[in-house]
């Protein structure tokens, strides 16, 4: 069936999921400080996502679309195709499942990645980029073996599992007695973006929901500003690897043109920075991908709106060669 | 009043101490990791104070303090001697009642932990350590000011504030479904320790506090050993110095002394082990005293009991520096 087939995610799709990942999923903390607040000249609130398991949001809509599927079709398995965040998310899912995940990564892809994604209970099959297509691959198998593919963005229960990460923020920011305030979404193909932009739709009407994206790699952006999805020149070359995607999601896209706010851009340099402040003032370990919203928060404070702003910080799988140089050049 | 004639600490205070904190301190969560049980050969469940305003449980016991004073000695101000996560706690904890604070630190601390603590609102005044007594210094502006002297752990509401810790982890290991662990907590006076036994002893039968220790500054391990208190040779020279003190306190050691289990000593290069550990798998950032408990947990699982183990991870004030040499050694 093709994606723009399936039915489209709702407040009740988006409930269901957190209702599935009630006690699985970790409601994650939204961390605040002074020394943060100072630097953006307003209130700043994040939602510390790298803290949740796995370390990214991405578990959530792997969980989800798992303990979507018909009994019938989960104890059969899944597969997906990722290098990153998206293979831990499903792989663990599947194992607190008890259900065969077979991962389909790059040979090239590092060495703790498809340890970690091994030692998360998952089947890795390698392919080499240059010579052999991921989905072939992936589509033999899952015939096979009678798999369901996971896809990481395009995929309403993906969609709706990330979704609960805004029900959560929508629930949060009223707490801290925040009524208005754009909320900063690093954003890749959308998934976690939309995901967010439905439940504050349905729970926070004064939250907005604005994407942000690296310098080189702002398909989103341009494709809000064009009415029209547009793709990147390059998909790799970037430190904020994990939201590198050609185009936002055939999905996510119209989702987002409905909702969010314009698309902000950061440099690989603020991402870094603002790494430095998460260490320093939260204590929390941010991956640059996921630092990207913070980083639009803290030093570009001029392309928001309002007295407060909430940062999404999606995820924390750093190299650590990487994150100490973040500490060097910024710490 | 000499510390020992202040009322003791019960079940009734922490519980007080917990409604004052309520909306004010954060509910750290309870952290997990499937690469952190394999480590273990056990459940391991991380407590991340790290998380907590200012980085450190100590602003519990600073706000629990402040706001247990009565108005008319409150609006005055409150003093404390400390280069750390104490003064830092009074600091934010003060800024919150509206009320000044004044902090004795030695002219030699570090540049940025002054500089934190002005920002937090308080006053520092610095002593040269080697030629000016900071008791006396503190004394005679207290007395001229007519500030409270809060104690950074032989202070029965400081006690309490850190006991709401052990409120917490009492309610969220029983969620976890773990009946039975012992709750490795990082010791330097014994205010943490004491206050999260206590509240063991009131709401988690199951749950025993241990205090953890670096090799050379494990007075409390020995004092425990031997049924009084004994003393460090040396209170300095450690990359643990948040919880470097010269002897468990008096009103802690006899709380500890009846409710704890033996005390563990582990190695710095345990300490930067962990760090490296919580880095990957937790994605969080704890200084080498705060993370003697999950080093405890993760590299002498012979010296603890049971399916699970509970390690408070106490703070996360660490210098860049010190951090990237834990990522460049073990990450």
């Amino acid at each position: 069936m093709d994606v723009m087939d399936r039915p489209p995610v709702t407040e009740e799709t988006i409930g269901a999921a957190a209702g599935r990942l009630d006690g699985r999923a970790r409601r994650t903390p939204l961390l605040t400080s002074p020394f943060l607040d100072e630097i953006a000249g307003r209130r700043v609130l994040v939602k510390a996502e790298c803290l949740q398991h796995t370390g990214s949001f991405k578990f959530r809509g792997g969980y989800s679309a798992l303990s979507a599927l018909p009994e019938a079709a989960r104890v059969r398995g899944v597969i997906a195709y990722s290098s990153g965040n998206h293979a831990q998310g499903v792989a663990l899912a599947a194992r607190m499942h008890g259900v065969p995940a077979v991962i389909v990564m790059p040979s090239d892809a590092p060495a703790l990645k498809i340890a970690n994604t091994r030692a998360l209970g998952a089947e890795v099959i390698t392919y080499d980029r240059a010579g052999e297509s991921r989905e072939e691959i992936g589509e033999a198998l899952a015939g096979e073996r009678g798999l369901t593919l996971i896809r990481p963005y395009d995929e309403p229960q993906v969609i709706a599992g990330q979704g609960t990460a805004g029900l959560e923020i929508a629930a949060q920011v009223a707490e801290a007695g925040v009524g208005q305030a754009d909320v900063l979404v690093p954003c890749g193909g959308g998934g976690l973006t939309s995901g967010i932009a439905l439940a504050l739709e349905a729970r926070a009407t004064g939250l907005r929901a604005r994407p942000v994206e690296p310098e080189g790699f702002d398909d989103t952006t341009r494709s809000l500003a064009e009415g029209r999805i547009v793709t990147n020149d390059r998909t790799s070359g970037s430190i904020c690897d994990a939201i590198v995607t050609p185009a936002p999601g055939r999905i996510t896209f119209p989702i987002m043109a409905r909702l969010c706010g314009p698309g902000l851009v950061v440099s690989e340099d603020d991402c870094l920075r603002a790494m430095a402040v998460a260490f320093l003032r939260l204590k929390i370990v941010v991956e640059p991908g996921g630092a990207v919203a913070l980083a639009a928060a803290l030093f570009h404070p001029d392309a928001v709106q309002g007295d407060a702003v909430v940062a999404v910080a999606s995820g924390g799988n750093v190299d650590p060669a990487l994150f100490r140089e973040a500490l060097e050049r910024h710490g």
